[in-house]
């Protein structure tokens, strides 16, 4: 099928389904997870072949660093309890509430005329993810439980797995009244590329990948993009920062997991801490088997620390300017002295990828300047970076954590798979028009009303 | 100065006025008022300078087409009350609602652990517009109040206006807390082009004008834009339409300010109507000098007419396929009959914009159907399509309509210019991690709070 004709049949489907009931949506989640019951042992089969290909390709892909041990391990979807994972994953999205139909602003225009503005889905939705073969049907869980039609296109060397997934998906939402189009994957770089100029079509991009990857398909497309750019995250500690605090969060918030976009890769250090606060700091962190990239001063305030501990010499090393703008994602952290929080506030919104960053202080004063002044989606007092996420934040699930200033910022539940259309309705018995307001003629009285009036139900 | 110093400088700005109050900002407001009133001499007779330009190039193109005599009405910046209601404008702006400081999500994660979602400014705005001088400080009013720099492009034939205007405005901010390069203007499309490129210092573009425009610039930058593509809207007389209500909607919709993107280019009449309720909605479009372009049924239902009213000759013609997807703008309709609801609502989700559209009709069942299944910014019932407006929906102000599908829809308030960002507490004396949470450790409460716990003041 063309790409052309993949996008129109998207389209059709998600217009064919405005009129499908939240209880309907649920009903096909539960024959989707009966279908992937059903053909589990083809689909692992498949995966078993993308991982046997990938393998062998991984033993000459490793030797030039462009295929890891990490991808063969997404890629594998029988490992330890992943398939079992996913299913629950649907009953997860099917449990959660709907978010569709919620009344976010009510008002009467005039006497008998109604206004409303009313959560929707957004239309169709082009998906773009890693070699993850669950994220197929985690994505088509929330997909169909947010009224959206989805094209998916995961990395290239879980393609036979899912193709054989979407199939138990269209096969699932074949036996109700969703569309069986509605879900769509794709497998090629090609089809990307001509679907990224169907913007009659598609309605959002969400690439879930490298900074590279997002930026790449912003360049070439009209369609809106929910990306996710980097994740460089910094704690700051502040002048009245208390220790055990300080220790902990920048700890944590490095060592947690240090893959993840909400890891700590910098930590700033008021200079009045260089010689108490830090040296403790830099010792668990040393201890948690981290390499520190210093500044001057901070690597000066190392010398209290003589030769202890063990690791002193191999694990702390110069910073260069480069230190503070790299997504280290791995045990190591950047470390920088600051003059004041102004300083830190102004070295954040330069260098951060705006995602989360965290202040350790005793201040209420600092805590909320650092929260209002630091121009990221996420700003904690005396608390983790790695808080930022959609399950810890209480969505129950994640779409993916936005960097972007639109829409959605931080992590994104399910929420920022909807928007709002107005709904408006005249009762009067001539019908309501424009031409009857104005100087000299009707005002609108604008009153607020209670979202429960709708007359539209979501069933 | 060159456009990425112009950007930076933006960004700048924006990141110092962070820890400004929504006092302040007001105060800027009242500010800019003053300095508008002092220089006004001196600003029209730019004005005039520039209308005087205009008039002598339009004599040229207007012969082309390309300047109208309504470019030169909306340059005028002395005619009419212009001047004084560009001046209540900034009033108005500053009494309405702060849109920043608002909690749209608050749990309690932990015991002392704290979690708000609050709106907050979305950073440095690019705004492009035509050449109506007002929208200059109309938009600075409007970024202000809701804490976004903006650059600020009108059109050419403006630019000696605009560049006194945008001085005023900076002399304006120059004594207040708020920086002065917050507003800046700019006046040529080389450096749009520039500033089109520089993603790390402008977070929105909102470019108000063409459909060509405003799809040119998505083409050409990775910024998220929020426009307007065309109006195309349409009303669709149901099978249960009501004489009365049919007649006033459509010729409301119509004629009521026929150059607005809110108003119906078509109109679809069920086959029911063809020979009762159509022929009289025909007679008073055409009592109001519209022309129709029709399909066969809808011709042949005007027989009925005979030879009155005295335009039905030349007021009524044939459609082509071209007529229904033609933003007319002007005292012109296409009419086309349609078989079902279903088949009005599939027309109008291929042909429309997803702008605004309206059904007439007695059929509660039907009006619901048509709201939820038309995928438009707005859908009414028996209602002018001409209500779609940020005024009359009761936003008090309107930044523009977005035909857009993601951050907002339909006309956009100064909701439109806010997004959010998460803050977090930690209260507890050691400080919150998340190494603490999972399996077989603490779980997360998720506890709904109330988001006048925030501990931070929008003052």
């Amino acid at each position: 099928m063309s790409s052309e004709k993949i996008a129109k049949a998207a389209k059709s489907a998600f217009e064919e389904s405005q009129l499908i009931s939240s209880g309907e949506r649920v009903k096909a989640l539960k024959s989707i997870r009966e279908q992937l019951a059903i053909q589990k042992d083809e689909i692992l089969a498949a995966n078993v072949e993308d991982l046997k290909v990938s393998r062998c390709t991984a033993q000459v892909e490793v030797d030039v660093g462009r295929m890891s041990e990490s991808l063969l391990k997404r890629l594998d979807l029988g490992k330890g309890d992943k398939w079992d994972s996913m299913l629950q994953g649907i009953d997860d999205v099917a449990a959660l509430p709907d978010p569709t139909g919620n009344v976010s602003y009510a008002v009467e225009l005039d006497d008998e005329l109604e206004l409303f503005r009313v959560s929707c889905p957004i239309g169709v939705l082009l998906v773009i993810f890693e070699a993850r073969p669950e994220v197929v049907v985690n994505i088509a869980a929330l997909a169909i439980k947010s009224g959206n039609a989805a094209i998916l296109k995961g990395g290239k060397e879980s393609n036979r797995t899912t193709l054989l997934l979407s199939k138990a998906i269209s096969t699932g939402l074949a036996q109700t009244s969703i569309p069986e189009k509605y879900i769509q994957a794709i497998q090629t770089r090609a089809e990307v590329a001509a679907l990224l100029e169907l913007d009659q079509f598609i309605d959002l991009v969400i690439p879930r990948g490298s900074n590279s990857l997002v930026k790449s398909i912003q360049n070439s497309t009209r369609i809106p993009v929910m990306g996710h750019a980097d994740g460089l995250c910094s704690v700051y500690l502040d002048e009245s920062a208390d220790m055990e605090k300080a220790i902990r969060i920048v700890v944590d918030s490095k060592t947690d997991y240090p893959s993840a976009c909400n890891a700590a890769e910098n930590v700033l250090i008021h200079e009045s801490l260089l010689e108490t606060v830090w040296p403790k700091v830099a010792a668990a962190l040393l201890a948690a088997n981290v390499t520190l990239l210093c500044d001057p001063p901070t690597l000066n305030g190392l010398h209290i620390l003589n030769t202890s501990p063990a690791n002193l010499q191999t694990h702390v090393k110069p910073s260069t300017p480069e230190s503070y703008t790299t997504e280290h994602l791995s045990l190591t952290i950047s470390v920088l002295s600051v003059p004041s929080i102004k300083a830190a506030v102004q070295f954040i919104n330069s260098h951060s990828s705006h995602h989360t960053d965290a202040i350790v202080t005793e201040s209420e004063e600092a805590g909320i300047m650092f929260c209002r002044a630091v121009d990221s989606a996420g700003t904690y007092v005396n608390a983790s970076t790695r808080f930022a996420d959609g399950f810890k934040y209480g969505f129950g699930t994640e779409v993916g954590i936005s960097t972007g200033r639109i829409h959605a910022r931080g992590p994104v539940g399910l929420e920022g798979l909807v928007i709002y259309k107005y709904m408006m309705r005249s009762k009067d018995k001539k019908g309501h028009v424009a031409g009857d307001f104005g100087t000299g003629k009707k005002q609108f009285k604008h009153k607020k009303i209670d979202g429960e009036r709708l007359w539209i139900s979501r069933e």
